[in-house]
Order: structure tokens, then C-alpha cells, then sequence
């Protein structure tokens, strides 16, 4: 079995009220040095066997394009494991 | 300014709804290898100069277990970059 993770973070200078709240939320709690905060999404993805590395790569690829993602708005990484 | 990422996963046993609709809408879109998602947050955090490595990652921890991540339910995983 073929392990792969996506890293899903909103593009630069795209508002991220979630982040500002974790950054306010943790100020809140006495963690000062807490200058910015972003959130993004992991995704996790076992995928079966069979197809080669390139292949599974272009595969992914295209998931990120098609469903993972928002390209207009979001960057993603994809990251093969194993 | 240091900045640390910190991934949030499901712990394994803990039943992941929205990985399993992730799973079913790749499959929907022909994706038919993909045998299971599962998924998570990743929080980008900036923090000011000034504590120590050692300082940063006691602090990065105490707010992983006030705030970010449920211990309960939930890994987290601290990374630190530059």
C-alpha cells in the first residue's frame, strides 16, 4: 500500500479568519511570542498498489486539481510515504 | 522569527467522517485507488525571537495540549522551521 499526504495551506495574503483566531485564542492564554497563525489541511491517503510512482504521482496531482484543493485560493504539497 | 508547523491527526481508531467523504468523492470521480483518506489540520504559527529552542518547544507543546489539539482524541506533531 502507497502512503500519501496533502498539504492544503491558503495562498499568501489570503485572509485566514481561522488562523487569526488561533493566534488570538493562544495570545489570549499568555503564549505572547504568538506573532501569526495559519491553518491549513492534511490529508491522508492510502492508495492500493499497482500503479507506478510517476503515475500515482500524476494521479494525485490531478485529485488536488480536481477536489483537494482550491487552486485559485489554495497552495498543496503532495508528499509520497512509503 | 521562528516558525513551527503543527500537524493535528485523528488518532487511528477514531472514526474520521469527512476523511471518509473524501475518499468517497475521489472514487466518485474515478479515483478507484484510493482505498482510505483521513484528515487533519496543519497550524503555521510565527513566533517572535527572543526564548530559547528548548523555551519554544516546551511553549509549543503546553499550547498543543491547552488549545490546538484534543489529547484525547487527537495526535500532534511539532515541527520546527528555521
Amino acid at each position: 500500500m502507497t502512503v500519501a499526504r496533502i498539504y492544503i495551506t491558503l495562498r499568501k495574503g489570503i485572509l485566514d479568519p481561522q488562523g487569526q483566531a488561533v493566534a488570538g485564542a493562544l495570545r489570549g492564554l499568555g503564549f505572547d511570542g504568538v506573532e501569526d497563525a495559519r491553518q491549513g489541511k492534511v490529508i491522508e491517503l492510502k492508495l492500493k498498489d499497482g500503479a507506478g510512482t510517476a503515475e500515482t504521482k500524476t494521479q494525485l496531482e490531478k485529485m488536488c486539481q480536481q477536489l483537494l484543493a482550491n487552486p485559485v485560493m489554495e497552495d498543496y504539497r503532495v508528499e509520497m510515504i512509503g
